[in-house]
């Protein structure tokens, strides 16, 4: 329209912050890549890409999360736009972030091999580029604060997994222990999760039973006003 | 950067969701005004601008604020970017929505007239342009989550309150009562509001006690690792 002629235009991209869950580790991953233009070329950097014409800042970040990890329907939310005017040395680009959580497993080891990928703890990030460290830990913040008040946590672990294995994940989302005890009976007191009739033995003698996530009941419950917080400490 | 030159520039915009409380009515309110330009010049709008070359996103939004209630040093918090391609019917433009906290007394009556801007309670909000409805009540649900967290809702009162009008404030953003009892033990607790030698007899003949909040406890309290938490019910 021709009122709106007279205003400057942006470069808008979009940055992914992928997070992944080591269920061994018990470590919070994120997947990096190197940097394949010029300014800061071959550097680590979150998986990004810019706004083309006709696409929403939804489906920019579902593309660049699709052209780097080859899945679709993946949790994403957006977390925070970076508008300052030199952030990026190449040209004044505002990039909104989105943050993605993904079952590491569902990652293929050759996609991640053809893009030159790598998963890095969240503890041990090598240096990224502009503001991609300030990205990181304000998704991070966001991620701790999701996870109280909604069933996301699921996103990152396995469909059946151990009470002890959901706990190690929200303790390395919170980076602090939780008393177990209270975090078991919040959680079971939800009625969210489904008791399968399997065990897991690697980790103890006498097992413990595997549990899945119904999604079904959080969406029913949620209609009637069921409050999930899982604010345990 | 001549590599970036073959990406598309987008039309970026700040809108301003201005909430202030209204101690009388006990009643959050918005600050709206009439757009000036088409498309759906006339109607009831947030106030917004494009964001200028060399602007960053937080200095517009700041700009914005300014120029409609000559405020400065106003709280502000960036909460969502609105990216759908056609969610402008003027052309396609990317809107930051930034929340400002403003305390109503201190907008001169004579600036509203002039910008023809209007307070209106959030429970009878007129029809508003474009997503500027969404915008609304994603600020307020952002609104709501950080008044539990952070000290934010000091900013909508006078310097001196009671512990009655305080509780009204949560309330009208909780949209829901709030236990008294519970409620003065846990803010009184926290040790950041400093009683008054005066007390507000308008309401009661015994009258309550003024109270102030010390932002200086606030940040010493937080740098020892102190939480604020508010989640009263």
């Amino acid at each position: 329209m021709k009122v709106y002629s007279k205003f400057a235009r942006h470069l808008v991209a979009v940055d992914c912050i992928i997070f992944g869950y080591d269920i061994y580790e018990k470590a919070i991953k994120l997947l990096l890549v190197k940097r394949s233009i010029e300014p800061a070329k071959g550097k680590w950097s979150l998986s990004g890409g810019f706004v083309d014409e006709k696409e929403s800042l939804d489906n920019a970040a579902k593309r660049i999360l699709f052209d780097l990890t080859r899945l679709k329907n993946v949790f994403l939310s957006q977390s925070y736009t970076y508008g300052d005017v030199k952030r990026d040395p190449g040209a004044r680009v505002i990039s909104t972030a989105y943050f993605a959580l993904i079952k590491i497993r569902d990652i293929d080891n050759k996609i991640k091999k053809l893009n030159g990928a790598e998963w890095k703890p969240v503890s041990k990030i090598p240096a990224l580029i502009f503001d991609h460290q300030k990205m990181v830990s304000d998704a991070l913040s966001e991620l701790q604060n999701q996870i109280k008040a909604r069933p996301v946590g699921f996103e990152l672990l396995p469909e059946k997994f151990t009470l002890v294995q959901l706990q190690d994940l929200y303790e390395a989302i919170y980076q602090r222990e939780i008393d177990r005890r209270n975090f078991r009976r919040k959680i079971l007191s939800m009625n969210l999760l489904q008791q399968l009739n399997e065990k897991e033995k690697e980790t103890s003698r006498r097992g413990a039973y595997y549990y899945k996530f119904i999604p079904e009941r959080y969406k029913s419950f949620s209609k009637n006003g069921f409050n999930f917080n899982l604010d345990a400490s």
